[in-house]
Order: C-alpha cells, then sequence, then structure tokens
C-alpha cells in the first residue's frame, strides 16, 4: 500500500493548506453566524464544538478524502469485529467488546465467543464487587473492606487511577483507594504506614504477572500482611488480575480472587476489563456499568455515523490537520474540573504510547510526522500556569476543552462552578480572538496610561489569537459521560494511527530500557559497572561509591 | 540592539549545526572514554552530567560565543543586583535575595536595604511557624494546629505544593497539609467536608487579594469556619499572604496574621519568599532553612562559575540548541523519584510562562522559536506510559533525567532503589545507544525466533537512538539538594529568557482570557447571551439552557 504521505489525498490537503494556512477565525466567524450551528455535533446531550478549528469546508472535504484513501470505514468496521489490527503481535483489539453488552453467539473471534468470555468476567467483578460492598466478604480479622490498594502501573494503573479520581464524589462514603505504581519504594511505604491493614485489599494488577516494579511492591505488600496481620492473611487480602494464574497462586493468591483478562485487551485500553476491578470496587457496580454504558454509546456513534459528523473521526482529523500540514508539535488538554486532573496524563499515555511511532504497518520508515506531544492540567489552575504559553508562546498549540454543565458536588461556594464555566468559555474565545494593537491601545487609555507608557508596553500586550481549540460540554462529569469522553479519546488515537499507517496497539519502544536496566541492576548487585558508554559507566560508579 | 538571530554566534552557530547535525552519540562515546570526566559538572556532590547531549567542543564554543554576543555575564551580574529587569513592569526581580544571606547595607535597591526587609520577612515566617510547632499557638478552641490548608493559585500554589509534596518525609509526623488551587467547587468542599477545623490554619495566598479563584474559596471556607467552629474564630485560623494588608484585614484577618511580600518577587518565583510559609508550618523551619540554603548554593555557583561549568548556563545553551538548530519542539523532564513527581508541573509554569514569549526586549516581534513544551512524569511510572514516544516517536525530545543516591524512606522493600536507579540509568543509555537492525536481529535471534518472524518484526523492534538527555545524580533528594535544584531550573529559564532576548518575567498573556471571563460571568449572572463570535454563544446558550 503507499505511504500515507503519496496518498492523492495527502497531496491536495498540502496544496490546500498552503491557499488557506493564512486564514483567519475571526473573520470567519464575522461572516458566519452559522458556523457553530454547522460545526458543532451533539450527542445524548453532551456538545463537541470543533467551529474554533482553522478550516473551512473545502479543509474537510480533503481531510476526509485522506481518511478515505486510508479505507478508514473499512478499518472502523474491522476493529470492532475483531480483525487482527495489531499485527505485530497478530492479534485482535477488542476493548470495544467490553462494554458492548454482546449477547451469545453475536461476535466470534478466533474461535471463541467473545460475548460469552466478557459476559462471564463482568458477572465474577460483578458478585467480588457486591460481596464487598455489602459486607459478606470480609478480611481475615473478619472486618469489612473498606479500602482499595491496587498496586499496578502503566494501563494497570493509569486509567483506573483517573477514572476513580474523576469519579471520586460517585463513592459510597468511607470507601478509600491508593494506588501503587512506582518502583520508589517511597510509594508503597507511605501507604503502608497509614493503612489499616485489616480492612484493605490489595489488588495485584499485571498481566504477565512478571512487571518488575508491580510484583517488587506486591512482595513489599504481602511480607508486610504476613508480618503485621497473619502468615496466612494472604488469600483473604490479595486479588489478583493477571493472566498467568500459576504464578498468581505461587505468589499466595487463592484462585477464586484471581481476575483473567484477554490477550485482545490493550494495557492502556484496559480499565474496561478487570483491570478496571479497583474502579468497581471504590465506586460499587452500578457505577462501573454506567462507565461502560457511556463507552458503548461512544463505540455506536463511531460505528455508525458517517465521517463527517463522527466526533472521534473530527478529532482525529484535526490533529492530523495540524500535526502535519500547519506543522504544530504539541496538544494541549484542559479539563475544567479537579476532579479530571489526571486525564491530561493519561491521554499522554493513550495518545504517545499508541501512536508514537516511526515505522509504518509494513515496516517502512515514516518520513511525516506520527503523535505530537499531548500534555495539560485542570482549569482554572494551568490558566495561572502555562496559559501564558498558550496565548502568546512562539508556536500555537491546539487545545480540547472540557467542561461539565452540571457541577458534581454540593455544599458552600455555590457560585464557583458557573466561574469556572465563564472562565472555560472565555480561554477558547481569548486564544481565537487575540487582541490587536488597536483594541489593546484602546484598552491601555481606558485603563488612563499616558501616551509614553501606551507605546512602551502596546507591543506586549497584543495577542496574535487565531488559537484553535475543541470545547467539549458535557451535561455532567459522571460515569457515564466519563465513558463516553474516554472512548472518544481511545477512537481518535484509532483514527489517527490508521491514517498513519501505524500499529497503535503494539509498545515495543518500551523493552530496549527494560533489558538494558537488568545489566544496570545486574552491575549494582556485583557491585562493578559493566561495560557501557563512558557516561553510563561515570554516572553508574558514582552511585556504587556512594549509595548506603 | 540586535535581535537574537541577526548576531553572528546564531550564524555561525546555525552553519555549525549544519555541519555536525548527524553526528552519533554512540560513535563519538566509542571513540572518547573521557567524554563523561569532560562534560559533567560536580557541585556539593551532585552531579549533572550532560555528555550524552549531541554536541562537541565547537557547538560548546559558538554557543557559548552566543551567550557573549547577547552579553550573559552581565545579565547575571544585573540579575543578583537588582537592575530592573523586568523592564515592562519596570521593576527588579530578586527572589534570589531571598535565600541570599544578606547582611544589612549590602544590597540597597530602589533606595530600600534588601537584606533588611528579607531578614525581617524571615523572622516574622520563623516566629510564626516556631510557635505553631511547638504548640504556643493554638485555635480558636484551644486546640494545637496540626493541619495547613493553603489556598492559592499559580505561583501562590504550585511551587509551595510542589515541595511539600516533595519533601513529605522530612514533615514532623502528624502534621498534615492540603492545597486548594481551583475555582471548581469540588476542590475546596471535597477538604472542608474531611478536616478537623478547630485544628487547621488556613493560608490564604494571594499578592494583590483579589485573585479571583482564592478568593471565591477563601470566603467559602471562611463562611464554614464561621458557621462550624464561631463567628469570630477567624482571626484565629485564618492567615494571609500578601501586599495588600488593607483588603486581608478587610476581609477579617488578624493583622499579625499578616505577611507580606516584595513586588520584586514574581508569581513563580515566589515559593522562598512568604508565599512559602505553608512549606515552612508544615516541614518545619529548619528545613525550609535548608532549603534556602541549597538554593543559594545554587546562586552562587551560577553567579561566580565562568559560563563554560555553570550548570544553569550550559542547561539554559543545550536547551536553545535543540530548540533554534535542531527545532525540537518539547522538552521532557522525567524525576526518578514519586515525592517529585509535581516538579514536571512546577517546571512546565517556571519555563512556559517565563518564556512562552512572542515580542522581544525592545517589542519586536520575534521570528525563532522560544520555550518548547515542557512535559513529564516520574520514572519509573512515564516508562510504562510515554516512553515508546520518547524512544520511537517520530520527532527527538530531550529529557532531563533526575534521581537521588539516597533513598528518602525507610521501611520494607528495600532494594526497590537499587531497580528505579538501574532503569533511570538504563533509559538514558537506551535513548542515546538505540538498537541497529543487526543487534535487533541477533537479539531476536537469540529468543529463538524463525527467520519469517524476524523478517517481519525486524522494523519494529530497532530503536534510532541518538536521543539526547541530561542526568541529575543528586545525594539525597532533601531539602538542600531540592533547593539547589530548583534554583538551577530557575536560572536556566533567565539563560534562555536572555538570549532570546525576552522579558522572561512578565505575563501579559493570561490578562485576556481573565478580561473576557468577567464578560461571559456578567452574561451568565444575566441569564443572557451577549456579543460572541457564533462558538461562544452557541456554547454559553447551551449552558444557560441546561445549568441547574
Amino acid at each position: 500500500m503507499k505511504k500515507t504521505d503519496e496518498l492523492k489525498a495527502w497531496k491536495k490537503t498540502a496544496e490546500h493548506f498552503e491557499n488557506i494556512k493564512n486564514l483567519k477565525l475571526k473573520e470567519i466567524f464575522h461572516y458566519d453566524e452559522d458556523r457553530f450551528e454547522r460545526f458543532h455535533i451533539e450527542l445524548e446531550g453532551l456538545i463537541f464544538d470543533y467551529s474554533k478549528n482553522i478550516f473551512n469546508y473545502d479543509t474537510l472535504a480533503y481531510l476526509l478524502e485522506l481518511a478515505q484513501n486510508r479505507k478508514l470505514e473499512f478499518g472502523i468496521r474491522d476493529y470492532f469485529a475483531g480483525a487482527h489490527l495489531n499485527h505485530t503481535e497478530a492479534r485482535p483489539v477488542l476493548h470495544t467488546a467490553l462494554r458492548a453488552g454482546l449477547g451469545k453467539g453475536e461476535l466470534i473471534v478466533d474461535n471463541k465467543d467473545v460475548g460469552e468470555t466478557v459476559a462471564a468476567s463482568l458477572a465474577a467483578m460483578k458478585s467480588f464487587t457486591d460481596n464487598i460492598h455489602n459486607g459478606l466478604y470480609k478480611g481475615y480479622t473478619g472486618k469489612t473492606i473498606n479500602h482499595i490498594v491496587n498496586i499496578g502501573i502503566g494501563g494497570s494503573d493509569l486509567g483506573p487511577r483517573m477514572v476513580s479520581r474523576a469519579l471520586r464524589p460517585f463513592a459510597p462514603s468511607g470507601m478509600k483507594i491508593t494506588y501503587i505504581s512506582n518502583i520508589d519504594p517511597s510509594d508503597i511505604r507511605k501507604t503502608l504506614a497509614e493503612i489499616d491493614l485489616e480492612k484493605t485489599i490489595f489488588i495485584i494488577c499485571s498481566k504477565t504477572f512478571t512487571t518488575q516494579e508491580t510484583l517488587a511492591n506486591a512482595k513489599t505488600a504481602k511480607s508486610w500482611l504476613e508480618i503485621n496481620v497473619a502468615p496466612d492473611a494472604v488469600n483473604k487480602h490479595f486479588v489478583a488480575v493477571t493472566n498467568n494464574t500459576d504464578q498468581a497462586v505461587r505468589f499466595g493468591i487463592s484462585e477464586q480472587n484471581i481476575f483473567g483478562f484477554e490477550n485482545w485487551v490493550g494495557g492502556r485500553f484496559s480499565l474496561w476489563s478487570s483491570v478496571g476491578l479497583s474502579v468497581a470496587l471504590y465506586l460499587g457496580w452500578d457505577n462501573f456499568q454506567s462507565l461502560l454504558e457511556g463507552a458503548r454509546l461512544a463505540d455506536e456513534h463511531f460505528k455508525n455515523t458517517p465521517l463527517v459528523s463522527n466526533i472521534p473521526v473530527i478529532m482525529g482529523l484535526m490533529g492530523i490537520w495540524y500535526r502535519n500540514f500547519f506543522g504544530y508539535s504539541s496538544h494541549a488538554v484542559i479539563p475544567y474540573s479537579e476532579d479530571l486532573n489526571l486525564m491530561p496524563q493519561y491521554l499522554q499515555q493513550l495518545d504517545m504510547e499508541s501512536n508514537g511511532k516511526l515505522t509504518d504497518s509494513e515496516g517502512r520508515h515514516i518520513s511525516y510526522e506520527t503523535v505530537p506531544t499531548v500534555f495539560g492540567a485542570s482549569g482554572t489552575n494551568a490558566q495561572h500556569s502555562f496559559f501564558q504559553y498558550l496565548h502568546q508562546g512562539s508556536e500555537p498549540i491546539p487545545v480540547d476543552f472540557i467542561v461539565g454543565v452540571i457541577s458534581n458536588s454540593v455544599g458552600p461556594g455555590e457560585n464557583q462552578h458557573d466561574i469556572l464555566v465563564a472562565n472555560c468559555l472565555a480561554q477558547s474565545e481569548a486564544l481565537m480572538l487575540g487582541l490587536t494593537s488597536e483594541e489593546a491601545k484602546a484598552n491601555m487609555v481606558a485603563e488612563g496610561l499616558d501616551e509614553n507608557e501606551i507605546t512602551r508596553l502596546l507591543p506586549f500586550k497584543t495577542f496574535p489569537g487565531n488559537r484553535p481549540s475543541n470545547t467539549f460540554l458535557i451535561p455532567q462529569i459522571n460515569p457515564k459521560y466519563l465513558g463516553m469522553l474516554l472512548a472518544f479519546y481511545e477512537h481518535k488515537a484509532f483514527v489517527q494511527g490508521w491514517i498513519w499507517y501505524i500499529n497503535s496497539f503494539d509498545q515495543y519502544g518500551v523493552e530496549l530500557g527494560k533489558k538494558l536496566a537488568k545489566g544496570i541492576l545486574a552491575d549494582i548487585g556485583k557491585q562493578k559497572v559493566g561495560k557501557h558508554d563512558a557516561s553510563t559507566t561515570g554516572l553508574l560508579g558514582h552511585y556504587l561509591n556512594n549509595r548506603a
């Protein structure tokens, strides 16, 4: 197949870019009062507004042609149908099946009934969750469990951690959750020193049950429990989420406390599987169910909606437009919600691990840019941090704004949610409008500055504007809409990977570091620096000479 | 003065870049066993290794010439001497004076004795801190204070928040701290619902005492305290850090509980001033003192060391080399320390708010790139998230690695710190070395893969390598070394801003959004959409029709 930048539509888009690259959003809006009407999509009361992007109908046509050149519609069909899209690892990619509510026989993949497998896994999770919540499942000393400690890393940590943080207002009162991921011992030690072990359940979350960090932390927690509660307390206080049952049993976890998942669930897409057990235990089954249901609604939309009014397709295409044609290198995500403060980190993994690739699906080196740097922080906090860079930095950074119509919490501070929303809308407005020299001057005159001051300050008080953004205006940041939102972003990553013609579902880029770490750890064990470059030798030597 | 890209050294550096842009680090190291010796700097036992950058002696010479063309040495002198480097706001930039231990008469700026001012401010902070810690200062109902709640945003939040998190192992047992910043009411409500008000002190941290978020949260906390403790409990439980004493008094804070700071302390550089009160209260005075002392040692180094062996100068120049000559658009910071997990966010503000500018110091539009996107997360977590992108993404991202020789915590999990360090060193090694097709093939042969499989997978299992990094190997992440590290980054931002010829100390880019937010909030108050573009009108209309 052709490389993406050899496709006809790519070249046409590039030519089109030359013609409209100086388009000014402010002017377009000035002459088009219906632009919002035309360029927003509503789904279940959720609004996705992409009208503040630098494009016109022609752009959309070229980008859609690009998607068609790459046969995106077939890609979407194959994605849901369980084709081996993860071709390097020879696996289907079926996280969508985890939330599809498939009946028996509805989807057979590699001779297995996917619906049946998923239903069994959900039933096991539900039963365990209900037993924790209704108090039937008790700890070793007979106490009810009210603290979940999830030990995992990467996909076995970030997704569930972010969702638990985001939906904290929905957790039953008294239920607590802690996520431990880092090999840095301070992460686990702090937790162990503070928790009530008798009321705690540890979830060891590792597909292979061999992840270095997770196993080290699990062993540390296990010895602590053995010493402080009882040598045989492990089988009451440990649960495993893994495909490696043997290893988990050898670790001491009782077989009925082991939850498996399929190899067609990639780590960064796994929060919908039993990897989400911590979320279910923390929030209760109904909330976890609503999360799945929200994602399913987004899946249906993605699968069944024409590309031109398909939210993840538009998200993906706009990203490609900026990355490959404007050449913008970063993309910011700013949720105006303190509860969503981990979402940017989650999306860093989702986007950058999926599409941080430079080899195309036929093994050819890629000559165009792939995924940009994704970063962000919660608004309004970020306004007081790096928004200077968004408004007046040398390179424009497209932004996704996310905000909920209804606040999740009641209590004092009643009008604060209005202020939050006002700030969110004002930022996309400000980025787009900018401030001309004349406007800045008029402002300063109004403030009563004298002419010298105005002349001196004017260049610093103007804003280039024309900086694009999307806005998600969401009825409420609740399980259902969070599920939808996350599924949109998963599919956006899919769309981009498909068009860049890369495998979004492997991650070979992390292997080399793992391998070299083993070598260095062996050196540390031997107290002797092996063969390395002079820098590594120097640093390692210094460590060996100075460590405790 | 000349624009930076018109300087002679800039052009020479650009020519030099063309000659060496294909330099391979691996080969340089192969032929140079002393590269680490030559290209690392040691200060107080801290190692800054910059040998894994793509440069040679000539590069260093050109970059230093660039610094000299821009008269960096004079800049550094003026910076410490209190010249009005923040020229747009007509102010000196003297956060370094906060930790200099200046004697009376040593530094007179704008007719004021800076040393005296700082000493008085520190004495007030020390006395208050000691009184909280020795229990002399009590709450309204006579209880000892053990919970600090800092209400601030941006510079009045991120720095102290990050330091408190980083140095948590040094806090006296039983002392707790919470930072509230977001206008999102869920931020403050969660805290108010959980704290023991009688043992809590609120610090309201706002230079002007008018910051929208901070004042809204402060009012919410105040009413809560009045209802739940007593109408006149405020003067015992509230402290202000502000320059606007009148406003703070009007709010109800007693005058002896108000801590001022000078207008030559910029928000993002303010953690060393009374803005750091939350840190002092949480960690105790000796630890806060050590933090200042560490920063002072870094200041002395920066002020007195020749440019070629000056840590912040090298950091700054390498950043410029990648941003302006290689054209790399992002910079990652990966602290291998869970306690430093907020440091990347802190550096986002420090770098991106300081140098996210496109107007030079003479008001001319800048035609070269300024600050890159700064992002990061703690290692090893980040390895399981976006490291795929660092290893095999389409654009190289220079990385700063940070790791401590001695762990901060004792407890179970003894060898975990060795694993942490091994991973850190392995990553910089892996990014630099990459993996050639031959090496990848040999690995797969060793794993027993058949020839077809090897051919199929080979392109995906190779790594381009030659990806640069710095490594900070620090004796321990303790108050002293954290102070040094943060001061290095402050000065790095200074060096870059100086060479880009921008004012790193203002932040006009945040004003427009604030202004527009007021307009939108007024619309919400009136339940009527005013005059906006179609997108803002559409979104705001939807909000007004659907909010609670």
